[in-house]
Formats: structure tokens, sequence, C-alpha cells
């Protein structure tokens, strides 16, 4: 099952980069697939108060194509879809990813840099829905749409 | 968009495992995400015709739950439409992935044999729409199902 | 949202149809959409336990094209997702359908016989995973997946 | 496959409506599923371009818990689709859902309006994609995304 624990912008350990282009943004290093075989993923809360991700392409991510394999985009999508429903889950012990589908709209290639943004479109008590859209460089490359099913706290 | 050559079993370079748990499938050494990052992935085919894919679960492979990142199973699966949809993509240049849904049904850990069985429902002129199972160590883990655009060759 | 009550096939009411083409089959005529607008719906229990859903396409359930329209086959199969998982939904006071996929194959026309075939891919303590194919006159038409949530017991 | 032709907003045959609950909203009547059985469904050009549809819950649409069947909104929302996608479908001589997808947000009521807003997420030379949401009486009841396939001139 596809789990993280909820809240991961505003967890203890996470870090802002200082430097460089990713300046400003925040990861929190973990050592699991996302931090250190597909990512990392940065993340940070914009003035509106949605939260943002974000990665840099770069050669790890290519397929035999030489473009982003897909796989790399849906693990991006449903890191991020628990950043977008954080505040959602803050009563629940954790999330699992229950059902996630994707449209692939657009390539995205190394050096380019993937951002993911999105919305919670109904939080219920057990379930909660969130859809977004991955860019690359502005354009569209992922809609995606995703049940997170909490996990009760015992 | 998730692209993939066609064919990828019967291909020039594919290499037959000789030896271990995964003697006598087959293997395509790419520098590709798929190959260095989230597998090997496997692949044979069975006597009834039919390709069946697996690869073994490690480290790398885990969430911040400590069981497989769902990113890892949509990669795999991605990995396998390919496989499933070969016979009904030789007449093209290759395939992309255009959607891609998928169910959670169990959670894979540290040392399963995730394995992908699936088929073709519909070989259209532009679009093949396939589904299939991933079982972790013979238990379902996801379902999923596709449609990958053809390639025209030129 | 999407909601049936579990368990359509064996449930009160049920009454089997004694002559003409679905004779042998059995329906549970109601005050719905689907009884009255969509329907009739027809379901029967194979000789291997599974249950068979059909309808046959009548002039009201083609769109401007002249086929049966989407919404037409998408409603049949949701309905049939509540036949395939009543073992399943049994410990339930109901269920209803939190997220549904499809992928369309082909076309129906007027005086096909519409038929659902399908499985529970999971059945878990709260969500219960289902899929399925829909055939018009035994050509693939739809394949179908989606997540039902049980309705919790008072 | 859930077909329509294209451009049904700005088709000739589309009528206004000049009383009532929906005066001002425009409406193609048809020998269709949509229009005699499910609808009639009701469309509009709002101000910044976009297009709205609509329609309003009658006992018709109910399933055996009262509330309107998943089958009605999945009926609905496909025939938006195709407004949402009308000038990405001027170039085709008409098109048809290749896939479709949907999470169940919440319930509609006898007597609510349930009205669409959606975008083209992406238009491509064959496929054109898009994703909108359903709201009741302006509360969120269905999240949905679509992979609509051209039909080339010829």
């Amino acid at each position: 099952m596809s789990a993280e624990q909820a809240k991961p912008t505003d967890r203890p350990g996470l870090q802002t980069i200082t430097e460089g282009e990713f300046a400003g943004w925040k990861i929190l290093p973990r050592d699991t697939f996302e931090w250190n075989h597909c990512g990392p993923f940065y993340s940070r809360r914009l003035p509106d108060g949605t939260i943002e991700c974000a990665f840099k392409v770069d050669k790890r991510h290519l397929n035999g194509l030489g473009v982003v394999h897909g796989g790399v985009l849906m693990t991006f999508a449903d890191h991020a879809l628990f950043h977008f429903a954080q505040e959602d889950l803050r009563d629940a012990a954790g999330a699992v990813t229950a059902t996630f589908n994707s449209e692939f709209l657009g390539a995205a290639n190394e050096g380019d840099v993937v951002e993911a943004r999105g919305e919670v479109t109904r939080a219920g008590g057990s379930l909660v829905f969130v859809r977004g859209i991955l860019t690359a460089n502005g354009k569209p490359c992922m809609a995606f749409s995703a049940a997170l099913k909490k996990i009760k706290r015992r």
C-alpha cells in the first residue's frame, strides 16, 4: 500500500534548503525510495496557503525513450497527494493511497523542473479525495486524482 | 509521457538469468530509471503464452512506513503494461501510456516477490487497453488498467 | 454518492423471469433510475457461483451517434459492482461507490445484449475493490474497476 | 463507446430557455438517452468564456437509497466533457470517450441543481484530456477526468 505519514511539510526534521535552485524550499531527509532513489522532492507553502511540490529531472529519471519515466511522475504525484491533504489528515495516525488515477499529458525532459499543484476535493471521515496537475517547466505533463484512506489513531 | 519501446521480451539484448531466484527469467539491461533505480524487473513467457513480470522487494523500495512505496508498484505496473501489450504493438514504432488507473489492495514488504499478470482488453488502431493485477508473495497488492497510445511508424 | 443496498440478487422481492429472452434471470422491481429509466437490469448466478448481469439495448439507450450512451454502460456497470461484491458486503448495512474507473473498448448497438462479468479483487474492512468487463453480444465494450465503501451497521 | 458530436452548445438546433429556473440556459432537443431518459441537461457560456452545464434532480434520478444514482452523475459528466472540450474538437468529425474516471464526493438529492464545471488539461492531435467537478447545490458531489478520442474527418 502506498503509505505516508501525514503532515510532511510541517513535520519535525524538515529542513530548509538555503542555496541553489531550490533555496527556500523544504525537504525531509529519510531513508526511503522517494528520497534516495527517486527524489529528493521539495515542498513549500505559497503565500496563498497552498502547498507546491517540485523536483528536478536528472538522468536517473529517464526511460528508454530518453524522457521521464511515467513511474517517476506517479511516484512524485503520490508523494504530493499527502502534502495537499495534510490539513485534512491531522485527525488521523496517517493515511494510505487507496486509488490513484492519472492522465499523461506531455513529456518531461532532463533538466526540467517538475512541479505539482493540487487540492482536496472532499475530506470525509475515512476518505480524503485529492486531485492535481504536474507541470514540466510550466507545461502540463500529468493530471492525477486519488482517494486517501485514513489510518485511525488507536 | 510514460514511454517504452514495444516488444521488450523478445528484443535484441534481452538476457536470460542463469542462476538464483530468477533463473530462467529474462532482463533487458538498460541505462534507465527502471533498471538502475527501481528494478531490475524480470519477465518470462509462461507455457500458456502469457507474459509474467516480477521483481524482488529490497530496502530501496520502502516508504516511510516500511512497506513498498506506491510509486514503485506503479512504476513496475507501467513497465508490465508494455510486456502484456507487446503482440498488439508490433505494428507501431512504440507506445506511450496515455492513462493509468490503480487500486491499492494490500501492502508489499521487504523480501516479497511482486508479480504482475495481465491482459489486453482491446487492441485498437491507435489505442491498446490493458489491465492487470500485482501480487506480493501471491496476495493481491494492486489492480491496474491503462490505455496505451501507439506511436506511428514514419 | 452512488449508493445501493447490498445483496440485490438474494434480496426479498427478487423475481425470476419465466419467459422470453431473459427466462431464468432475476430482477428486483424498484422505483429507481435503474429500473424505470435505464433498465431493467437482470442478474443470475452461474453454476460456478459467479454472478452475471445483463440488459438488452433499446432505442432509449442510444446517444446522438446511434450507439449506446457511455452513461448507460457506466450506470449498468455501477449496478453490477454491487452484485459482484454482495458476499463481501454482508457484514455492512450497505455500500456506496467511492471511485469508479472505466475504459471504453467498443460500441454497443440497438438489440445487443450487454453482459457484465466481474470479481472482487480485495475485500477489506471498509473498502471492497471490484473490477469487471462489459461485453456487447460477446465483444468487449467496457472495462471497469471501482472501490466500494461500506456503510457501517449502527 | 460513449460518443457525442462535438460543439453541442453552438450547434444548429440549440434552443434558449426563456422562462423558469433555467431561463437563459441552452438545450439541444434530441431523441437520445440524455435528453429523454436522463436529462434534459442545460448549458451556458459564462462571461469568462467557460461553459457550465446543469440539470435538476427529480424522482427519476434516484437510486434505492433515495439519492441520485451514480450512473446519472456519470452520464451527466460524460455529457459535460464534450461541452468543455468543444473548442478543441473543432478540427474533428466528432469524438468518443476513451477513458472516464470518477471519485464520488457527496450525495445529490431530489430538487438539487447539479452543476458541472471543468477544463481541458491538454488537447493533443488525437486525444483531448478533460477534468471537472460536479456540485449539488454548490457542494462537491463528484470529481471526474477523461480522455476523449477524436474521430478523424474523412
